[in-house]
């Protein structure tokens, strides 16, 4: 495993961290100064953000600071009502690759989606099996143009308290079934993000994490989860603040040959969110450091 | 599938669903008799209401009114930090094998605890594994006495989001996995509580309930998920409001021979327990009839 504590080569930051301070969005721009200024090396910036401030910019900016992608925030949420939803989906998806592939980014992440309509409040209807199946189809399709693009797709199973309205992939061995069932030749195009926020509680983790392997781990995400939690989205931990054994998980992780990042994600109105982003970016520095 | 259109003689009201009135205890032996004069023919108790009000008083109250107990709340919360703690557990948990005993309970009910201190907001480690483990010996010991004295166990597993503070057993799957271990005979006094809210996300529910099988199936609990939740605790929805196909799961449940009530049990202090207790036991009569 490797020894985090000297310096933070294997910091990336997920650019939601520091997105929203004090309800204010940050421009993309500024968040990647502030990562370069600190030596960070590596990055996973969302869709709107880049859109905001424009592809090529972040790219120049990008390339300019040297800095890698550890994926790029995300593909996804392909259930739908009809065929014209389904055709939407599909080919917002393949813009998303081409855009990872513009700012070369390690995956694109994909937080497939469930019933459609229940992130706006109102579900369409309840049938979950049905959007698993347009999920699975979805990503098969998807993974044609990845596979052509060289782009490796990243699903991230998301915790069941997100299994109605964000992801109808809850667990890591509900995701490698499906990198199974559509890749069964482990060719790298496939594979899983594991966020330790939505996978931590699983009886099954490791054991899932073996049968991954290195071909499919494909990202490795940190925060913390936090006792009480106050808000199902946006009151992630941060590292070491919550009850989550990250070493431990990480060094599943690694032991299967994962040497990638470890991308801090922290969605949290309430604590991160009221700082300036400089403080939070030194505070997650520390953090990697000693309890990731 | 039996058919719940016509009338509620399958409807058990866990009792903590009308007992927080605009934030006011509401006395077990006042619910009782609310219940009772609606012709609902089975409750669930909790054990702290029922000590508030006297075993013996709800004892002959239930007799009087020929209620049954669809199950006793609750069992369990066996993780601790040293070993007067794990006796203290084993202590209690066989005082509530005596009371659910007493009330002539279907089953007592195991929320079997997490991390030691969670609930309080400070966890006292962050080792799972350690708490799965003290709940398998917890359990294995608690079924010699439930098994002398007659009184059925059935675990509850817990949504993932309860994983840190309320219970390490979170899947179907896992729970039954703890049967097998403990019970293999399948002697009907180790099984499962199936509460659609803690598992209607689960890829493997269906299978995981055809495993259970009718002698694991001993308790069946309804409510539904809202979308957005704003609580993790306290902010369940009525039959019918949220996303859970319910019959389709009371379908899978009776299809392996479970016959027992359907137990409404809904924690809402923004909406349900705003309301007074009758009116709100009529729509759960009204909403058995349409929704579960």
């Amino acid at each position: 495993m490797r020894d985090f504590s000297q310096d933070h080569r294997w910091l990336s930051i997920n650019t939601a961290t520091v997105r929203k301070q004090r309800g204010v969005e940050q421009p993309l721009p500024d968040i990647i100064e502030a990562c370069a200024r600190r030596g960070i090396r590596a990055i996973s910036p969302w869709r709107d953000q880049v859109a905001a401030a424009g592809l090529s910019t972040i790219s120049r900016l990008v390339k300019t600071h040297g800095l890698a992608l550890s994926g790029y925030c995300r593909g996804g949420m392909f259930p739908a009502t009809n065929a014209a939803g389904l055709q939407a989906a599909r080919d917002d998806n393949r813009r998303a690759v081409d855009e990872a592939c513009e700012l070369n980014a390690a995956c694109l992440v994909l937080v497939v989606g469930s019933l459609p309509g229940a992130l706006a409040g109102k579900a369409v209807h309840k049938d979950i099996a049905l959007s698993r199946s347009q999920v699975h189809d979805g990503i098969a399709e998807l993974l044609e143009y990845a596979t052509v693009n060289h782009m490796p797709l990243a699903i991230e199973p998301l915790h069941p308290m997100y299994a109605a309205d964000r992801a109808c992939i809850n667990t890591m061995e509900q995701a490698l079934d499906v990198c199974d069932a559509l890749d069964s030749s482990r060719s790298g195009t496939l594979g899983v993000a594991v966020d330790v926020y939505h996978v931590w509680w699983d009886p099954k983790l490791e054991a899932q994490i073996k049968r991954a392997g290195k071909e499919r781990l494909l990202a490795f995400h940190v925060c913390d989860w936090l006792t009480p939690t106050t808000d199902l989205l946006n009151d992630r931990g941060m590292m070491g603040d919550g009850v989550i054994d990250i070493p431990k998980i990480r060094g599943w992780v690694e032991a299967q040959g994962f040497a990638g990042y470890s991308e801090v994600e922290i969605f949290s109105t309430a604590t991160w969110w009221q700082r300036d982003g400089g403080p939070v970016l030194d505070t997650c520095i520390a953090r990697h450091k000693t309890a990731v």
